[in-house]
C-alpha cells in the first residue's frame, strides 16, 4: 500500500483568515486511489520551515502533496522551499514561460514570469482537461492553494496513482452510545486486526447515536467485521448498515 | 509573543470521511488572543505517533492544543498518547468520575468511565458556562473533536490566554493581479519587515482581483504599511481599504 502526506502552506490558514478546503479534497482523491494519507502538516509562509518539512515528509512517505504558496509575490515561497529540500536551484521553466506568454500576450510583466519558476529537475504533469501543468519535483506534487484550482488538479493525481487497490468502507448506525457499545466493539476490534474500525458519536439528531466505520483493503474481512458487530448489538438498537 | 501549535487527531479526517472544522475555530481564538499559531499537524489514531508529536510540539511551543480522540472506544488514544509523551501513567480522575456518575445515574456503565481517564498530574479547567472540564497536561490542552463541543470550549482558552496584545489586521483590495502589483508590493514588504503582508488572488467575482493583508502587533506600523501600499497603486486600481 502506498503512503502519502500533505503539506498545507499559508499564513492565512493558521491566522484563521480563511478555513482550509483542500485537505479533505486531497484525502478523498487518495482514498479512492487506495493510497493511505498518513499525515498533514500546516505551516506558515517560511521557506526554511517548508524546506525542512518537505525533506522530512517526502522522505517518510511515497508521495507528498503541497498546497499553496505558488504565486508570484513575496509570500509565495513553496517552489524555493521544495528546491532547497532537494538541494536544487530554482530555474525558469521555458515551457511555463511560453504558457504565460501565450496567456498574457502584450500584457505580460516581469512579475507574471515568477509563476514560471520551478526547482531544477522538476517535471511538468498535465492532462487533456487540465491546461496549466502541475510541477512535480521527485515525489513532491506542488499544488496551488486556491480551492477551485486545487480541485481542478485532482484528475491528474488520480491518473498518476491509478492501479492501486481502493479501500473498502462499510458502516453501522446504532442508537447505543459509545459507553454502551464499547464491550461489543472491543471484541470485534480484537478479532479483526486487519480492519480499521472507527467510532463516531453524533452530537445532534435523533435517528442514531453512534456511527461505526469499517475500512480495509480486503472486502471479505471488512464485511465480516461489520456483520460481526451488527449482529452483536441488542435487539432494537441497530438503525442501519451501509 | 506566545506561540501555539495544534495536533488534530483522527482517521476520519485523513481518510476524507469528514472535513475538519476545528482548526479555523482555534486559529481565530488564538489570533484574537494575540497568540501565534505556528503549526498544525493532522495524524491518525496511533498512540505512538501521537505521543511523539505531542512531545515535539509541546516542547517547541508555549502551548499545544489537541483535537479529537477523547471518547471511550478503542480508537480514542489521545489521553494515552499525551500521558506517554510526558512519561506519566493514565489514571481515573475522581472529579470526572463523579461528573459521569451524576450525568448517567443508574445507567452508568464501565464503558462510560473510560471518559474519566487523565494523564496523572493533569489539571481540569472549567468555567461558568462550560460544564464538562477540559483536561490540561502541563502546556497541552486536550480538546474533544466533535465540532460543537470544540467550539463550546473556546471561552476557556480565551480566559486562560487573556492579557496578550491582540493582532492588528488591515487589508487593501485592488483590481490589479499579483504579477502587476508585485513591484509596488515588494517595496512595501522591504520597508516594513515587522509587518506580515499577505497577497491573495480572488478566483471568482469581479469586484477586485487581489486582497492584500497587513498584520502585526503595532497598529501604527501595520497602518503605515497598508497606507504605503494603497498610495503606491495606479489611479483607478484601488477598490477599498479595510
Amino acid at each position: 500500500m502506498k503512503t502519502a502526506a500533505a503539506l498545507v502552506i499559508g499564513n492565512e490558514l493558521l491566522s484563521g483568515k480563511i478555513a482550509d478546503a483542500n485537505l479533505v479534497v486531497l484525502a478523498r482523491t487518495l482514498r479512492e486511489a487506495g493510497v493511505e494519507l498518513r499525515r498533514a502538516v500546516f505551516v506558515l509562509d517560511d521557506v526554511d520551515v517548508i524546506a525542512e518539512e518537505v525533506r522530512a515528509l517526502a522522505g517518510a512517505h511515497d508521495v507528498l502533496f503541497t498546497s499553496g504558496g505558488v504565486g508570484p509575490t513575496h509570500d509565495d515561497v513553496t517552489i524555493e522551499g521544495v528546491a532547497r529540500a532537494f538541494g536544487a536551484p530554482v530555474v525558469t521553466s521555458p515551457i511555463l514561460a511560453d504558457l504565460l506568454r501565450g496567456h498574457y500576450g502584450d500584457r505580460l510583466l516581469e512579475g507574471h514570469l515568477f509563476m514560471a519558476r520551478v526547482p531544477e529537475g522538476a517535471r511538468l504533469v498535465s492532462g487533456e482537461t487540465v491546461v496549466w501543468p502541475v510541477v512535480v519535483m521527485q515525489n513532491v506534487w506542488i499544488l496551488p492553494g486556491v480551492p477551485e484550482i486545487f480541485l481542478a488538479k485532482q484528475p491528474l493525481i488520480r491518473a498518476e496513482l491509478a492501479g492501486e487497490s481502493p479501500f473498502i468502507s462499510f458502516a453501522v448506525l446504532t442508537t447505543l452510545d459509545e459507553g454502551q457499545l464499547k464491550p461489543m466493539l472491543d471484541r470485534v476490534v480484537e478479532d479483526h486486526r486487519d480492519v480499521a474500525i472507527g467510532s463516531y458519536p453524533r452530537w445532534s439528531g435523533a435517528e442514531y447515536r453512534t456511527r461505526l466505520t469499517f475500512d480495509g483493503l480486503l472486502e471479505d474481512r471488512v464485511r465480516a467485521a461489520r456483520d460481526a458487530f451488527a449482529s452483536s448489538l441488542p435487539a432494537g438498537t441497530l438503525v442501519g448498515v451501509e
